[in-house]
């Protein structure tokens, strides 16, 4: 099964359902085809062929969409590029993949001079003109009957994740691994359905929304696009298309639910709201669920999976027993039926249900490792399995709670102190509106715990304050010993706060840190 | 993905579940778990090892369960027999399969003697008593940690199926395909649910019920027995179990409706009904709608395909446009996600949308041929598509019509007739309780038409009156010219009218039938 396939599938099954909804248009799947297919023979008479690189750096639009499928048409493969990077690692990602062509929107042409003198191999520049829909124009001269379909084991896609060290790094994700990770989007609890509508408000560079892409077409659903996120645009959005499902990291909730006019608008055609990408602080969860009578399904995973790792059902959204040290509430739901998972210690072995270790899986979504980099494919997919540098634990009934990235736990005393159950509290002071928690180097303590804290409009909030509210809902040892105030947070693409740059920030030893 | 690892999933998911219900007694899949443990040992102590055939004649039960399971955790390859079979049928097949050992139950015990005569390759026989759940006795001695896990494409199960012709055919089913299999179960329309109880009252060797076997296992559903299928038994498990769901073929739901006691018991508890396996007369049909207020959903598919191709949702169980000649409720329904299917002529080329051709099928469901039959598969998987030998259409929405097998189509004059249009005719008839429609030579016609019919207890009916019958309904050509009155119609395996036979027996020229 490929990528391919979802859409040829689509158009067996789906012809005329709206594959794509815009202001005031309307465009069937059997439509949508012929597009793509016009965008292929484009792509072919440019030279592209099965195995070549095509870089993507373009907001959300159904141009995106479009190459999606018209590259995997070519058997090429994507590289979606994120749109919040640095020239730096755009270069750096070209180069790395050795991409042949370069698509952007208007938004990123004026990069283009740059990116020609530091990439040498690119040889074609597309600009896609998304002020209106239109294809790209079409050589009759090009006979696609003669691209043969990709193989399911052929990479369709090199979706680069900032790694921990050497800058970004390319998952090769094969047909395969992206058929998988659709079929996780129509199996129970998300289940995608014919006729719904998904708006794709988070970026499409990255699987938290482009996870979705491949099963909604199987579906038959309908997208909708919001070039970047707007907390006002998504709820417009969503108004004015009767939105059914929409992805919504935290930070996106975050701001949609504190916006001034939140309450203009009606929001009531949504059925689902899936979260995840970073850890969902409880008392957000709990207000938005207050305020959105929607299903809430959580999703964890990452770009290495495909997207979908565990999926926690809506059902399992039950506060009653959230001082459970193992609430379902908490955890990040149960494993997608292709995704195999085990928490194991420092030499591979299965941890007890109930203890952390590291959260390792296989299966057909496992990418098949990243691009030109041997060594760590060794080490990251030791022995068959995907090691995902979580840390976490599974309880009796298989919810597996993630407890921070490896790299992250602050080791204070003698104690582990895992990040996001220190920022549910410190969240859920009524000053607070983000906040990330970083271990400070400490003579005596080796690590010691800051709060770095962005406040609500108005709040008059201090550090002693601050750590006094810990002190009532925490252990001692967990608790914040030191705060800084900032005015918005580092994130990556879907809103993930970038610990390695708040460290660097933030990071030093102060005097006020101290005891 | 591999059916050890549904269970082993079922464990860390759903270990507290239970997995199956007997009279009185319900064990959980942690426990079954532990049972299929200990049969894999015993297993494992009589030599059981990784490729090696171990054949199963049983009717339905929890060793049943226990063995498809147990089997798998010792690499072995499971070859379960047609309950129905002849002695020689069985023979043929433990000798075809090359099974080393044999399973059988109290009602299957007689035959071993005069098998064991004819298949002196077989080395262990097996006796399971089922008149009280108990697990094989446990070998300390045998440690399965040196059992390693079959990879995917190792072959999980030996499906025998009554080809065409040279007797029954081994499919051969490798995990994933069966795992493929279970995935088409959990997604919409059919979406089994954790928590379901499911009736097995098809027989457990034949894939129209054990292709639901480990998508149960996946989902955390229940599995509940009926030894072999018996229309008033059926009713009073889904009324002591309060069964959710239940495969009935055709058959199975026309014994059951006209039972003298339908009334007498309380099946509200059934939210769906699962038919297929042959086609389904639409009077038929609607009087089960109007019995019986659950979900119906059609299965189309073959044993070569583990099961599932086409899915036809409840909600597309239309009736106001059953006269249209493309109404989905005449349907089988849309391809299931892993099920690519296109409709082709002798030459493998696609015909158009709505014209009759050959159904062919690819995806990873399709077994990998079958057993030591290299020219059958070198024709029936040519291209790699899964040739199904079945005549259909599909309809602008994808809809798939099946109008027959390729064989017993009838051609008359220079017509071809579909023999399931005029059984669906001839079954509409109040005093038919059973039908089927054959080819039968004639010098003028090629072949002419004869309905072989089953009247209801107590109705009269003539040949006259019921080609009458048949000529205000259909076009002059399709109707028969002569019937032919019996007791009972041949059956396989899931109630499919066994139409080779037939012939055998009723398709001689006659004097009626001529002109």
């Amino acid at each position: 099964m490929t990528v391919n396939y979802c859409l040829r599938r689509a158009v067996q099954l789906h012809a005329n359902c709206i594959a794509i909804e815009l202001h005031g248009r309307q465009i069937t799947y059997r439509e949508f085809y012929e597009t793509t297919e016009n965008s292929a023979r484009k792509l072919a008479a440019l030279g592209a062929a099965k195995g070549d690189r095509i870089a993507v750096l373009m907001h959300n639009s159904p141009e995106y969409l479009d190459l999606y499928y018209s590259v995997a048409r070519t058997g090429a493969i994507i590289v979606p590029l994120n749109t919040r990077w640095h020239i730096n690692e755009i270069v750096f990602t070209l180069n790395d993949s050795g991409s042949r062509m370069l698509f952007v929107d208007e938004r990123f042409a004026p990069l283009v001079p740059q990116i020609r003198d530091a990439v040498p191999a690119l040889e074609h520049y597309i600009f896609v003109d998304s002020a209106e829909w239109k294809t790209l124009s079409t050589d009759p001269a090009i006979d696609l009957t003669n691209y043969t379909e990709p193989g399911e084991d052929d990479i369709a896609g090199l979706f680069y994740t900032s790694g921990t060290t050497g800058g970004p790094k390319g998952a090769m994700l094969t047909h395969r691994n992206l058929y998988t990770n659709a079929i996780h989007t129509l199996v129970a609890p998300l289940g995608l359905l014919k006729g719904w509508k998904w708006l794709h408000s988070a970026p499409m560079f990255h699987l938290a929304d482009a996870g979705a892409i491949h099963g909604l077409t199987l579906a038959g659903a309908t997208h909708v696009f919001l070039p970047t996120f707007d907390p006002e645009e998504t709820m417009r959005a969503i108004e004015r298309h009767r939105i059914d499902i929409v992805v919504l990291v935290p930070t996106m909730l975050n701001m949609v639910l504190n916006h001034a006019n939140f309450d203009r608008y009606d929001l009531s055609s949504l059925k689902r709201i899936l979260y995840g990408a970073s850890p969902m602080p409880l008392p957000l969860l709990r207000q938005a669920m207050d305020k959105l009578p929607c299903e809430f399904i959580q999703g964890y995973g990452m770009t290495e999976v495909s997207g979908i790792l565990t999926l926690l059902a809506f059902a399992d959204h039950r506060f009653e027993d959230a001082d459970r040290q193992f609430a379902p509430v908490k955890s990040a739901g149960k494993a997608a039926p292709y995704a195999e998972i085990r928490v194991v210690d420092h030499n591979d072995k299965d941890v007890p249900v109930g203890q952390v270790g590291e959260v390792i899986a296989r299966g057909p979504n496992v990418m098949k490792g990243y691009w030109n980099r041997p060594e760590v494919n060794a080490e990251v997919l030791r022995g068959g399995w995907m090691h995902t540098g979580d840390l976490g634990a599974l309880d009796e009934e298989g919810f597996l709670y993630i407890l921070d990235r490896k790299k992250d736990m602050i080791k204070t005393g003698s104690e582990n102190v895992y990040s996001p159950e220190v920022e549910s509290v410190v969240c859920a002071h009524p000053g607070v509106l983000e906040a990330a928690i970083i271990g400070v180097p400490d003579a005596t303590w080796g690590e010691t715990i800051r709060a770095v804290i962005v406040t609500r409009p108005g709040a008059r909030l201090t550090e002693c304050e601050l750590i006094q509210w810990c002190r009532g809902r925490l252990t001692a040892f967990k608790c914040p010993t030191s705060v800084a105030f900032t005015d918005t947070l580092p994130k990556g693409g879907t809103g993930k706060v970038q610990k390695n740059v708040l460290r660097e920030r933030f990071g030093q030893p102060a005097l006020s840190a101290g005891e």
